[in-house]
């Protein structure tokens, strides 16, 4: 994630780290192009047809409208997936409390307490698809291994839960306060997964591609006329408008990536340990800090 | 589900798989034809009328406004279905770790775990309205036959539970906690039954591809002037842009379908199955893959 | 509610149950017929006033805005009263599970069923406001006849509870799990009678029907110029678009009456018998049918 | 608030209750004798400036977007006021059926219950800011003077759960079950107030307020050339449709006073009466009626 | 926050207070400057290039769509800000109330409340990032230097809790209770804590000042013609629109800030110390009153 106040004017004119300009360059040079060979064409063929303007405002209504549409949906996935970081945040901070209020065994608070915090490397992990991540490796031992590490994480903290219901280290109340506590984190760990395995309706993707390009590739024979050799300038920034907005959506609908609009899961992680370190008697280490504005 | 990544330029311009122009294609054939044969006839008759655009541009944008509303309502039946498939999921999860912290007979233990396996395919081939789905009637016995198959499988969860309960096999906190969560997915299976049995209200279809059929028939009347030749091109254009995302928005309000859009409920019974593996002491089966980027 | 699939090609064209035209062909006519008279007027009078159509792009721009709003609104009534229906037929289902785990007595278990079986119809005869519907008055009894007869159902199911905590034929747990589950049913309850009770505010009725109709009246003096005779069709057109907009959203802004609209009290309430009979030991009832597309 | 069916066609022309016309006619008058000036001018000076229409076009997109973020945010916050009111309701309906099953003291019973009547209308006595509200004093008695009086009145029950608890006449279930109920009713009062003290940002009143003014003032600049004489006329329609909204806006932001379009608080409470009299064996009062259509 | 009511035709044209003109006047001064060169080379200059108006409809109805937006997430921001701090307020209402149901000792009672008041202050420093606040410091004491201050608060909170059921001072279902009541508070810091460093993401500001740049300095290009010495008036008129927009919705997306527009956390504490001084038996504070119009 960039980290980075309001642009100044500076900024504004030359920001190039978390811009989409880079991404997008290459494709808007080449409609660019495209437009001033139609220029040249049309200033040379005199049939060059010549089309009116009528239909490209509905057109182009239209297509801010799917842009608009897609921006919302990729932004609500995003935003979603940071309410439910953070209500997993919630939930091991309450967690370790509980364990500290109901469990006897001081031994079982702290494997139950060092199991969440294996849980949450896992589940970041698995979000982002680092089947090696050494941290993740490091706290987790053998669960790494399992089908579905971060389900056995909280499989085995579970099991911890029972086996101390069972030696009465905790009691009715508390083991009720433990599966309340396991049921949220459970139901927000599926909701990442939902939003890390299904994309956005692959057919929208296909529609304001194509629609996208269709106009761009159109719009130059409606200002070929009027505009002359302003033609190209209009249709880059045309161009940057929307493949800009439409580069953006795909980053933020994919909220678990490394990409600099996804989410700092590491930096999440790290605030874990934070809140966590007290109740295992260790000292909190330090938040991360942005590199270069970004925030892995 | 099509699970394919964001489209490359190739595929942008020949992709088949997952779009929808196969199934408007004919539809935009007849419109185009239509508007050619308005062409000819107003270079041949000198009274053909020429209508002009004004009226165009405000019914360009009620009709934009008109399929965004539906085009919302119905991506949001496709995630909401989806969150609800996810939270059975969850809950399912949990409902084993719970089964084996409250539970104290192992083979009451198993026999609701395989129960709630049972519910999640009956539920599935409910959805589907697939009375002799297999793996359903394989899974659920006598319970396929009941008149509301997975209100069924509930209800003997249900009744396996008041049993232990009775025979202290579960204390009152189990109870509570089972109780619990068996009204969580009696609410998410419900609400998945509103979904498919609720579709959108009758008349938005009526009104939507009235309207859109309306337009793109009398567009050409308003393009023949300035246009000409490029008229066909055009209402090509408009009839891609706005039938296509009346179709999407048709298959995306049927989620649970098996339309390359649906939702894909196998895959989602496959990961149950998955989680639910380690808690029956078996083997984890893998999961379910795309075939031909197709998830079922 | 009517349950139709996607309109064929032939119900497109001449569709009629379910569709919004029969209610709104009166007011069209008449607004061709005056735009006809428009035409003729100015076709004959050469003082005729002629006006520009800028006024009417904003002006119409505005009102898309206005009925956009006001059919989300509207919808989101519609949509968030079944949710509400479904929530209850979950309760209720939970409920005959939670009454048969919780209490001993046979006797007053049943009864407890029956009464809510009571509560729904009552419910849905209140929504409908049918004081002497036969099903309610069978069913619920002297209730029928209380001040708020779907609270009295309530209140007696709580009474019921009352004594069987006292007689100790319900636990602590019980009671606290049918206080719960109680407490969400009058959730629901109270919240669908928010919706029957509170109209979308009156304000935007006339801001909306008085926009549309100045602008539908106004609309042929922009038009008669540049369309002439084509006039009536457009403003036909127009009105078609933006008062059978108006008119669906009155519609559906009432979920709980009987338009072709509105939702299928009847066969919710009948899924409520499917589920609750085999708790009582009863054969099931079938699903209600749709009759002409038309689900009550 | 206004409580009236759809409008008929003559209330459409005439109807001035609950209609936004009488507070903006004033401002509507001045602005069209503002552009009949205008126009007046331009047919006298031949300097007079004439604009073209073009920046028009967007100023007008920009205004009806603003505008339509503002309404929707207003009707945003009545609808949530709505919903806590509703959502108090039927947890004082929850709480009386609690008390009862519960508390074994009757003397305590009805104590509780007549406190939370009391709550509901020092509650709805600080929503509207009325410190002497006879209603509240009577039924507040001594409560009525707290710094926050409803905050007073549920901290009275609670103090009675307390002594009921310590006492033995409300057992640890029950002491949960009222604590749960509590804790609801001060989340949804607190919601309350939060939307009664905190109105919509106030830079968004000067923004749009400003913005609507330049709009109308310069308007006439652009029509006057087209449309002539009728130039009055088209501002009047374009001053009544954004005035009207801005103004329904202003009241829908403020639900708990006591305009055409609040909502009705004294029904709700009497609603609340209704509901609590068979708890308290008493007769249910007569549900408020509206007076000329308006439900105070 | 701005309190302040509808403005009035004064406030309309005057008010600076709240006003969003001071921070934006200077960037306007230099776009109509610019424009009014632009005006003064096309008087002068036979060559000067003139553009068709065509191209600005769509880019400005797309920019309209971007700004819409980014406002509404915004407001989104502030207005869950809102919610979470009242969810606050409500909840350490109910945590005193909860205290002295179920917590016997006095002394317990008093230090749990009051640890609760250091939490808001610690939670409030915490969000405005004061890391010296001296109300923070002086109720907090050695809390104020803990990594996390509102986190080791609440985990004071919850050994004192852990502490007085081990010396049975609460029994199980207080202890259920207090620890419940925690998990909300919690949830809902967190929820603060997520809005405070996560801003909208980075790449829509860059996307949405460079659009907005690029059409006020092309726009008087397109104006120029038509408009002549109008055109710096249009060109700032729709800079104030836009950037006006722009400033508003970058205020309100930190709604902790203390900016005019941000929320006034001093006055909600405040508000707690009121509900929560009864319970210490000590006459409570009055409410914090706005200077100038502005609550801190």
């Amino acid at each position: 994630m960039i980290v980075r106040d309001k642009p100044t004017k500076l900024e504004l004119a030359f920001a190039v780290r978390g811009s989409i300009v880079p991404a997008i360059a290459p494709r808007i040079a080449v409609l660019m192009v495209f437009s001033a060979v139609m220029v040249l064409l049309h200033n040379t063929l005199p049939t060059f047809p010549e089309i009116d303007a009528i239909g490209f405002t509905v057109f182009g209504i239209a297509l801010s409208l799917f842009l608009g549409f897609r921006n919302n949906a990729a932004y609500d996935r995003w935003w979603e997936a940071r309410k439910l970081l953070g209500g997993l945040l919630a939930d091991l901070r309450s967690f370790a409390r509980e364990v500290q209020l109901f469990v006897s065994d001081r031994a079982s608070q702290e494997k139950m307490i060092r199991l969440s915090l294996a849980f949450i490397h896992l589940h970041r992990a698995n979000l982002r698809q680092l089947p090696n991540d050494p941290q993740a490796k490091a706290l987790g031992g053998a669960l790494a291994n399992a089908p579905h590490p971060p389900n056995a994480a909280l499989d085995a903290i579970a099991e911890e839960a029972a086996w101390a219901y069972r030696a009465a280290q905790v009691d009715g109340f508390g083991a009720k306060a433990l599966q309340e506590r396991l049921g949220s984190i459970t139901q927000q760990q599926t909701a990442c997964e939902r939003i890390a395995t299904t994309p956005l309706p692959y057919v929208y993707s296909l529609l304001i591609y194509r629609t996208t390009y269709l106009y761009c590739l159109l719009f130059p024979l409606a200002l070929v006329g009027p505009a002359g050799w302003m033609t190209p300038l209009f249709v880059g920034i045309v161009a940057y408008v929307f493949l800009g907005l439409a580069e953006v959506t795909e980053d933020l609908s994919h909220p678990f990536g490394t990409t600099p609009n996804a989410l700092p899961l590491d930096a999440i992680c790290r605030l874990v340990e934070i809140s966590l370190a007290p109740h295992l008697g260790e000292k909190a280490p330090q938040p991360l800090e942005a590199k270069e504005f970004y925030l892995s």
